[in-house]
């Protein structure tokens, strides 16, 4: 019976801890339901439909395209779709204008010679890494609001009227998409970012007490296979396109919660970078545990007690500057952290020339380095 | 005069390395220009026109989206458009033929019912990592096309012809998109995946032979602080995404060079994972360069020799390795590599217990559970 319970209570905790992220992905699926169903209102009622007819199938098109997990996802796609319409939509309409003056087989040669150059200049233009960056998709609604309004301009007169529903059509889906987006359940993206690089202090921390614990266990145990995982600290490693395209989002994301409008994401993306650094030292440790070749257990007992003491400082350290960025509290003053990290390095410099001696500086450096 | 021929030729190499990719910038702008142009003639030519009439714009929009930089992704966004249009368009279909029978306030009802439900579906669907990494585009315009198709249904009885047509012009533009992507100076993703995994051998054996360089280089010049660059060597850390989207880009392409249908894409990740550990162990040697403790330079120059031997050769075999992926030949044996990196060890052992030879230990562990 106890087993039983047991078993239920883990089975809840794995649940529980799932349960957060998924949540969220079922909250966003029926979001976009809503919205979908509020977009389909302009053909559904009657009335909305006398007003804006056929294009309509623009709206739904925004809906389902522009909306993402993120507030700020959407908001970035909204935005850059509109500015890409307005401004393919507005040359179009010049280019338009100006095949029709000339006329006869004029006005298809210069239709096709502005598609073939627009279109080849915006395509490198979106090649190009920090455009590709933040403002890739506005790129391509501009190429193609541009191609539809100057080709479809050769065969309706009335070009202009065109461009103007499709463009107050496509605001409308973008309202709605705004709409259930930010006011259901809000997803944003930078209090994500803040959240994941405020945690990974706290999982660098873990990963250097269970380091130690591992390798003076295996003076008691006599044993050489160690089963830390150094999975989720690698995975780390490989965090950074995913940071990038939160930080990315964040941008776009109003002022809410505790951060402002003109919060510093490159900071987070920086501290990012140190942690993957120290991330990198903390993983190459696990090749001192794996190697054949091991000190003598009265050496490794020698060094035991500085190294922990030094070790759960480190993690202390981490685990506050995370804290204190988790809370958005003021950090301890450099002053305070930093002597402390160097008497660490000289303890370490006295007790040992051996090879945990070495490794353990490393990563003091790396810390030093990082405040 | 000499100096100015030496900027000259500086400045002929620099643009000779960036050429390269640059060009294939170039070339896919005029491709994608190409293929503008080519849709384009459904509205500029009379009879093609007459044809399509309207629905000529799907062909534009499709050769615009689906347009891609590699042809893998390309055939990938293709086939995922075509099948999410047929399977979104056939269930729309059902739903607005259900819709129909029923008539009245129910019509309304099913069609809101039955978008809500679908597009909650399908989102949450997209969110499935394994779905996201190569379905997400077609699962998206699933929804994309069975909103319109349900919806549009509502107003026009002509629902079955409608989602003909617009498949039919789909169609036309994939087929432009495939003519100029594949034929015209093809940039095959398979073959960017193949070069770049690749040439990170060579990038990875520059770097301990550089590092070993620098180390016995601060033995001669007495001073303490380093110049070799690990930003590379980093940047090659953080390349695991990208060699993602390549492998699932190269999937989709078909049998060309080399490369035969069922390529083992997945083992060029598993070898580019490998070489992301070693490059890991080889930045964390970085601490080493720049710790304030080094050892006395008689015991530096004592291990000089062995250790140049051994760097040297992990760097041959590296280049070796790379070298026979390259050129797709049979690697020499394992037998013929594993009793070398194992006597290296050895000799490893037997010179030194100091900091660097368990550095360099690190290294041979990980070439040896390489190979």
């Amino acid at each position: 019976r106890k087993s039983q319970f047991a078993l239920l209570s883990n089975v809840y905790s794995l649940v529980a801890k799932q349960s957060k992220h998924d949540m969220r992905k079922v909250i966003h699926s029926f979001k976009v339901g809503i919205a979908f169903v509020l977009v389909s209102f302009l053909y559904l009622l009657d009335p909305l439909y006398k007003k804006v007819g056929e294009n309509a199938i623009w709206a739904i098109m925004t809906v389902v395209v522009i909306f993402e997990f993120s507030a700020g996802a959407t908001l970035g796609k909204g935005l850059n779709r509109g500015i890409g319409t307005i401004l393919g939509g507005g040359l179009g309409c010049l280019a338009a204008i100006l095949a029709d003056e000339i006329g006869g087989i004029g006005n298809a040669i210069i239709v096709g010679t502005s598609v073939f150059v627009f279109g080849a200049a915006a395509t490198y233009f979106r090649l190009i890494p920090s455009i590709k960056r933040r403002y890739d998709y506005g790129a391509m609604i501009f190429i193609l609001t541009f191609n539809l309004v100057v080709v479809s301009g050769l065969r309706t007169d009335k070009v202009m009227e065109l461009a103007r529903e499709r463009l107050s059509n496509i605001s409308m889906g973008f309202a709605v998409c705004v709409f259930t987006n930010l006011l259901i359940f809000p997803i944003w993206a930078s209090d994500e970012l803040h959240y994941s690089i405020a945690s990974k202090f706290e999982t660098l921390a873990c990963y250097i007490e269970g380091y130690l614990e591992e390798y003076f266990r295996l003076v008691n145990e006599k044993e050489n296979h160690s089963n830390t995982s150094f999975a989720s600290c690698k995975s780390m490693l490989h965090s950074k396109s995913s940071d990038e395209s939160l930080a990315n989002f964040a941008r776009w994301e109003p002022w809410h919660g505790k951060f402002g409008l003109s919060y510093p994401w490159d900071k987070y993306l920086q501290i990012g970078d140190v942690l993957r650094e120290l991330a990198t030292t903390i993983v190459s440790l696990k090749d001192c545990l794996q190697s054949h070749r091991q000190p003598s257990s009265a050496l490794r007992q020698s060094i035991r007690e500085p190294c922990e003491v030094v070790g759960s400082s480190l993690a202390w350290t981490l685990r506050d500057i995370g804290e204190s960025i988790m809370k958005m509290e003021r950090c301890r003053p450099k002053a305070f952290i930093a002597p402390k990290l160097q008497s660490m390095k000289q303890e370490l410099s006295l007790v040992t020339y051996s090879k945990l001696g070495a490794a353990e500086n490393g990563e003091g450096l790396a810390m030093a380095s990082f405040v």
